[in-house]
């Protein structure tokens, strides 16, 4: 990939693995951000160091604070600042004698106040980085998350599991929102950011890096607006090519568009501009958390199917004859196949099932396994040889299962998708046995098995991520935009 | 409303409150239907008599066993049969001579296998129910489900607490998953059933039954497919001027309504009739499990609206920049308006929040309340006096508010809803800490306030509650239908 800035891995890998952070505006107040941001590395075990900055010095969270940064004895290379707007003009210059190569401002009051004064404060805080020879994150902005080194995201401190997902927020909770639900569908992620008002840095940099990250194999973006359009669409199509990006597009409403514009001073643009925009450029636009986690997690876990053709399977333990019905509506509403089987395949269920209380049909309700695994096992074996099934679907729900004595969830799905010659999700429902249904996803995640809480939101994601591969480099996403 | 069957509640009270129930096909094989059935009755606390019917007799769970269903020496309501199809006859001439009143066949194999001899059995059945002066549930049918006198749904043996909300479905596995869902999310179901094949009571019995029943407010009906479409379209439409019926159209895509076929022999009809047939009848029709429970869940809690206008309040702790903007986007999608507030509304927000970090516009951001729940409930006094707000919407997610002090979630929200004069909706996102959600959940529908665990379930499924009024009884949805 040919892009624009040769150095940006080294230039940004202080900001994702930083050996040194100074917290400014920490202090012995527990309740404010900068103490916050400290107390959650220190939590976290980040292996580098830590310097609070704190005008009165003294000690805190068990570490001695230095009154100014310039104070420090050693190197710092990452600055998290949270000071009220008055002080910050003359902290980058403190910055620039020090040498520090990031600071992030937590600090919001800037740009997206729309007060002129907030505005022309930003400006001279981003010459300052420039003559520095340093680089601003912010202002307004969460920060960045780095669970490689324990760096959580945001003052909440929000830590997972390292994996090879990149996100960029343009909303910070939103930000901790997507981290939460990924840690509980197995999602896990490479990098975060969320770049708030992006005055030097900004989302498409974010992006552009994440491309080129050797971590990250998938890209999450959720943005309310966009400054440089052009930019982004190339850049997008580009990085398309290579590795999917998701686009969760915020604002698509008149008052959605509003309350982005308050936000970030973001302008959003029209709805079938976006549309428009995201499939020439072949990225994946999803419309909501759910949706955006979901598409993530199927991306994370899924190859290139080759194929609509799906089966479904359920009634693991005792009769799924409705299931069987819901769920084929559901899989063909998002442009799935529910193949007939095989005669072969047939015959071979045939035997294994024999025809009393079963449906030799697709979706297979299994009714007469009685959660017999090695039985289940032998027939997705066999309907995994079916030529035109490209995907196989287990769905069960957990309470149901628990209730009939399957109480190792997550080792009865494993045993089930064993050497199967077709990439296997699992439906997991959920009932009220949520901590159970959790501790199986994560034992299935780490077997690369994704795992969705219902048929709707399984079959929306993988849908999303037959679209990519099928319009992926292949020019068809071309022909419909032209269609 | 004037209904043709004239005694049904009386016909139908041993159905749902049966003074004594035996269960044939009992025995001391734990994996027998029979036995799970006396099993959960047993476990549930069913108040009446329980008799296990078992050719061996003897002791059955601590029960005297009887050979014969006519030797038990007192009288039986209501039978549960699970036995071979081979002995079914015999059985029903027992039952005559006993006098019982309702037979519900577990058993299956008859009109739904194809067979020929399977349908004429069936029909045997039901004559011989004719003579004896009894009514039979089923064959093929799960059974009913009746929290009022502990009775519990399926040889599963779901147990719920009571409430306003009937159902019916046309599959067991999914009446159980119905059940399950509801308990999670606060749903009370007053009675529910799943009549299998209907040879003798049927589908559209039991919804002429619940219409009249004191208990039931509200119907939820998941159907595959119907033998008497004209009369289905007669009650609905008599039964909707009354009270909301929720249809969920299982088999409406063409691999669906085979499977349908197969599971219940069913005719699915075509999705464009019965589009149109629910409309017109003025059902409320819906497409998944999710928003068939979302869609109940809203009715038992919400009153009419009188308006399509929200306020999303949110950023309770730590700032929602984002949500607002994707809450907007999510409701309007749903045709509500987040309408602006008004000019005295605004200036009483800024009294209390002041405009630091803080965006007074609906979306209403929060952000400045770090979880002050006095302030919060100020502010949610304040946007109800909007007149153009008919319903307010609480969105927050369980692990930032956990993280942030708020331990007592249930308690949080009930004090935030005290007293509003306008309806409220609690979107408690999910996190990793589903336990607590529950608990909060469960908190708050006994306060009858309505909890989601998404915008878009909580959007989809209130939009379908005004739907339900706005047409009801206006002739709407005749002019609609005609558009």
């Amino acid at each position: 990939m040919s892009l624009h800035l040769e150095n940006i891995k080294e230039e940004f890998k202080p900001i994702f693995y930083p050996d040194s952070i100074a917290v400014v505006g920490a202090s012995n107040n527990e309740r404010k951000i900068g103490t916050l941001f400290l107390k959650n590395l220190l939590r976290s075990g980040f292996p580098g160091k830590l310097y609070p900055v704190n005008r009165g010095g003294g000690n805190i969270l068990g570490l001695k604070a230095y009154p100014n940064i310039r104070d420090i004895p050693d190197p710092v290379e990452y600055v998290i600042v949270s000071i009220p707007r008055a002080f910050v003009l003359d902290l980058l210059d403190d910055c620039a004698v020090k040498g520090v190569k990031i600071v992030h401002f937590f600090t919001a009051g800037f740009s997206e106040s729309g007060e002129k004064e907030g505005a022309r404060i930003e400006e001279e805080m981003v010459r300052k980085a420039r003559r520095g020879g340093f680089r601003i994150i912010g202002p307004n902005s969460a920060g960045i998350y780095s669970p490689a080194v324990n760096i959580p995201f945001a003052p909440d401190g929000v830590l997972g599991e390292a994996g090879s997902t990149a996100f960029i927020s343009q909303s910070g909770s939103l930000g901790v929102r997507i981290i939460l639900s990924g840690i509980a569908c197995g999602l896990h992620f490479s990098k975060g950011v969320s770049f708030g008002n992006g005055s030097d840095i900004d989302s498409l940099d974010f992006l552009e890096y994440f491309a080129q990250d050797p971590e990250t194999e998938l890209i999450g973006f959720y943005v309310e607006g966009l400054k440089k359009g052009r930019r982004f669409f190339r850049l997008v199509k580009e990085i398309s090519n290579e590795m999917p990006i998701v686009v969760w597009k915020g604002g698509v409403t008149e008052a959605g568009a509003e309350a982005a514009f308050s936000h970030t001073a973001a302008l959003a643009g029209s709805v079938p501009i976006w549309r428009a925009v995201l499939k020439q450029a072949g990225a994946v636009g999803v419309e909501s958390l759910e949706e955006f986690v979901d598409t993530l997690l199927a991306f994370q876990h899924l190859p290139f199917l080759g194929g609509r053709g799906v089966t479904i399977v359920n009634g693991l333990v005792i009769g799924g004859g409705g299931e069987s019905v819901t769920a084929a509506d559901t899989f063909i509403n998002f442009g799935f196949e529910v193949v007939p089987f095989s005669d072969e395949v047939k015959r071979n269920l045939d035997v294994l099932l024999g025809q009393v209380g079963t449906i030799l049909r697709n979706p297979l309700d299994l009714n007469a396994a009685y959660g017999n695994v090695e039985l289940i096992y032998r027939v997705l074996k066999t309907v995994s040889t079916d030529p035109k099934v490209h995907l196989i679907i287990i769905q069960e729900n957990i309470d149901i299962l628990l209730a009939n004595g399957i109480k190792e969830v997550g080792s009865f799905f494993l045993r089930l998708v064993q050497n199967l010659s077709k990439p296997v999700v699992v439906v997991l429902e959920q009932g009220s046995a949520e901590a159970e249904r959790l501790a199986a996803v994560k034992e299935l995640s780490k077997a690369k098995i994704a795992v969705f809480p219902n048929l709707e939101r399984a079959a929306k994601a993988i849908a999303n991520v037959n679209y990519y591969f099928e319009n992926k480099g292949s020019g068809l996403h071309l022909l419909s935009h032209r269609s």
